[in-house]
């Protein structure tokens, strides 16, 4: 059975409580209940932290037993080579999602450094960025 | 019912023929089908030009009886100010949708002018993204 | 007789009918009429199109019978060196107009290729633009 | 009765001694009595300086008690937040104006500082300028 | 009673040990019992860390239960976005200082990413910084 | 005794009748009055102008005979090459104090070239700053 | 046998009637007939059009049945990613020439978008440039 | 006895198993053992972790107890001021050593900001690079 | 009789007692003291301004009367674009003189506005380069 | 008899040897043999040189005596400011030429410098490029 | 038998009596004398040369019969793409060695194009950067 | 007796031929001859060279020998590192002559690397320059 980790950066565990005129009021663990409910949920695995290192340790686990990662490295995206790394180095496949439109934002959030490793990106279909990613990674990574 | 309407920019008239061992051999016509196999074939409509002011008129006639706007502008979405201003000009929702992962890509393709003023921006997961950003129309704008 | 064209580019067809709270609620044709009150009606010809290289062609065929041209190239003035070079050839005198302040925007509005080889530059006065630019091309090129 | 002050900013005490090739040979002042023949002599208030700080205290002092200002701010329309500041702070509508085309000259004068807090600007319509702005700001602000 | 919550950065467990000529020769436990004979000591709460991570963890914390937040986010002032957005998400005030004036040092420092979204921003004036930020906070959100 | 000068830069004459809801309704010769309750009167000068050269001078000035110096150079923090200068040259220590939260504006307001030179800046605290400036003056330099 | 065609971009159609003291008095139809009489007539086929979206669909169209072509997109050499997307996308060699030296003309020229994707560029040869092209085509596409 | 600590930053921890034909497939703790064959086993410490803080938390004990430091900062060399900052923080002599040669990689690669505090810099010659660390840090620093 | 004015801007009122280890100890009243004893005193004018906008009142005025004009700007040199179109009005040679070696000092002094439109420049030769500046003026302008 | 000298910078006296599957494993005295076939030999004159003074001493002389210059500068193409003054200051036409397309490889190779001051630029052509070269002098300069 | 060149560039003939302090008294002649007590002596050839073309004409000349070079090419490290380009034409591996750290030192030092083609950069270990180039010569290409 | 030796870089042994209108018709040679009727003859030494590295030479045999160096690069002023660090290595005294404002011309000569290192830089004075650097280094360097 394919096994998709979805690894979401910082501060991204304030979803549902932060700005839920903008981001909604869904936290993301009840999001991913909705999501297990659609695939099968033992393929579903899901990790949030907000140190960068974490991150990069997580996804040298998950390049070792996952067929598939969707990330989201939060503000980490615009700053941090050392992930972009991590991703390169390691072959499971890596699908970028971002919540919000990024290239309608600031200026420093143009630079997208982690997604030049990544398959693909996903930016500014809400939640439903994740449940795209789910499908291109369960569809081409058999 | 839902309208949607799909619009290819410069180049992907070659889609099938160009570069296949990157793009596939399946032209864009044909994967028009299987679309409208999954989603009602009167809800799709397509149109494909190389001319930026011809993607600008087509742009305002969707702004007009369409729900929602599937925009692939190639090489346009880098440099034309002119369709990022159509797309904000009208109120229809619009999807970017880029089928190689452009933030892989040359510098001067980081550069996403169009993108600005969509609802969200789909880069590197091939034709499944137009799917993707179907999925996303059909159910945020009833 | 002195004849001068008024040339409209990308987005201003929609004039009147877009973000009325900014632009106001007449169309251009509409305000047109008013200025034919003002001025000999026979003298002012309009032509709006959304094609970059269309404009081109007017500038061309203008440049062989007018006497005085208006541009506004909407989104085009920030990215055409195909237009500026254009107005370059021709010898006909051409005023630029915008009718919102673009030093007032978005940065990639502050380069203003095709102003370089206007006689001048109008912008933000809204309508009213063009008629202070039919009154210095009447009054300088006889 | 409405109230308009022109300020022109440095080195435009020199019109009319200064480059008459370009500039003609007409001084400011003597332009200024052929504006008081065609608007009501008694609305338009002129003044000169070459003090950056003395054309933030008349913008101040015009402020309170002009219905319409009028800025050719030379050399400091490039160079100064503390203009730019002043006409952000009133809330008399300001319009610039440059005698010669600014965007047909050196990179240095491409920024314009001060023109983002403005209404409008006229650039390159010589001393005509000066009677398009006054028309636009009696038009517009009753 | 109000709660205000002190966050230092990476480098700053090192005060009173490192170049006692620029900073001193006292740690900043040592200060701080000099706060809290100022201010009510139970008012104060004091962190730090060197992990970009467990800053972003502690600011969420604080967003929950502390009336200000002073963060002196040491060398991640110039480089971190997702500082800069847990700062944004919570709603408590927080005010930035720095021990050093940074306008002073390298060009690398003169970008300010996690003050854009403080309230203000203290620099240059030593450890009385802090005291500084607290009075503010103290008198402005009761 | 320890005398101390405020020297308040460009537009910041209009405190208080401008943009009221920003700014606060109070001028700055009302706030001085209540500093001047909280220190000796006599200790404290204030000075206002909106010329450049006239803000060097008056640093000239008081870099012989005051024991401390604040300034709030406005709009010249980011252009003033003269008043760095002159900050630069006279013995006294400089404090320099902006209202509002410069690192959350415009582009153009992060560069301080003024505060190169200071011993330190607050940005941001409202009229708080000027007093946590005086505070540190009289506390360090005796 | 080879077919050559030669693409000119915006205003090239003006060629011979705007600024004869630089580009000389020959319109471009005229020297065709020249070349027409140095190469075999049947081989060389030539296109105008001002429109960016038509250079590119005759780019397709030539990629199908032409063994070498010549382009001199004009404007479009520094603004066309969607030109340069063409070029790469077909087979077919191309040269690009340009009639004036563009490393001697202004900025903006020194952008040469499309010339990445060519065999070649010749630049500032006046017409024989395209006579230099057609041999190099002919040599070394067989 | 001098103690030499080596730090190696993210991604590090795969070595040997990522990308063998550019790596080889040697892990660093294999390439250690062969190290303390070299030079006294007990002289060498190794530490590795993917978090920025840890590796400044591991500098500042470091900076109390060994005679010199060798570090692989790996993507944080490029995006650190923080780790630069503990490196400048502490009196121990540090080394850098990269495995590939940075100056041949990405634009964003060539920003080295660690190596700015350190004492030298070695890129590009493999696993080698430790121990030409090693021999210039036994030899100096006594 | 040949007249010379020398225009010295912001700051160099305190030579002499500024940083006398860099600038010496002599005033430049001093100075031209001995320059009037080499030259005949009645043609050499002095003026210092820390005002940019009376450095312009001076330069229109010598402009009319003067054969040369020797200016020092101080830190008008980098910014001041309204000086710049001062000098470049008046038809009397400017020769600028830097005490310091500006090419030596801090970036922002690299830009030097006023010197485009100068005959010369002479820069860190300490007060020698008046001495100097009055040799060429009196030699090539008569 | 019209005289051409050809000279190559550095690294050309590897062709041949140097990369051959690139450059081809003709030699450039080879070549030159060929070209003498084609045109009468005692024209053509050949200086190849790796120091950037011996190449701008090769260019006053024949800046003296020859007709026409072709140069090929290599590397010295992007940097050398000194050759292009030499080039501007002698009278003689030259055309630059460059083996492959420079505007295919590098960003550092974007900029042409001495091209500038050429008639001409021959890019991507191979050796006919010189040939092409030779043509052009020889018809534009009797 | 393995042979070894070393090139060094500008200025580093003056080793051993330029600025002692930082570089040491020992002429570069000396410490060659040491390395061939520690390496065959037969195996090290020095070289060093100012002039930018004799350095490429002896990496040619070492291109051909040597087995590694050692390069330290002062000042054109940063501005040479002549060199840059040698260094790729031949085949034998070179290190590049810096006895400073250049990354501690101006910004125009932090371009470093020859190392782009080396295979290594050692910066900042001294004298000792020679030796532990050599060593991993001699290791990695026999 | 104080020796000066005067460093002419590339193409000034041009001087008096080239460009006469701009230059004039003298020589340099013959402008020495009246150089060595003012000073003493047996003072000067006059040296030119068009090759990088021989100016490096002759600045190193000067900084043994000569009290004072006068130098004018020409072209080498704005990308020769490798000169700029002989000029700082050597103790003797450096000014810098242009004969033409450089200020006043290509945005590529703004920059200027040599004159870092020199004590001062005249500009624009034609070959004056020179006479003052003489009376500037017998002056102050005895």
């Amino acid at each position: 059975m394919k096994r998709i980790i979805i690894i979401n950066g910082p501060n991204l565990n304030l979803l549902g409580t932060r700005e839920p005129e903008v981001y909604g009021n869904q936290s993301f663990e009840n999001y991913l209940q909705s999501l297990k409910e659609k695939f099968p949920a033992e393929q579903l695995e899901y990790f949030q932290n907000n140190v960068e290192g974490e991150i990069i340790n997580k996804l040298h686990e998950a390049g070792m037993d996952a067929h598939g990662i969707i990330i989201n490295p939060g503000g980490y995206s615009h700053t941090s080579v050392a992930i972009a790394d991590a991703i390169e180095a390691i072959k499971t496949p890596v699908v970028e999602v971002h919540i919000s439109n990024v290239h309608a934002r600031e200026d420093f959030r143009q630079v997208l450094l982690t997604a030049r490793n990544c398959r693909g990106v996903i930016s500014g279909l809400g939640l439903m960025g994740y449940e795209a990613a789910i499908r291109y990674l369960l569809k081409n990574y058999e």
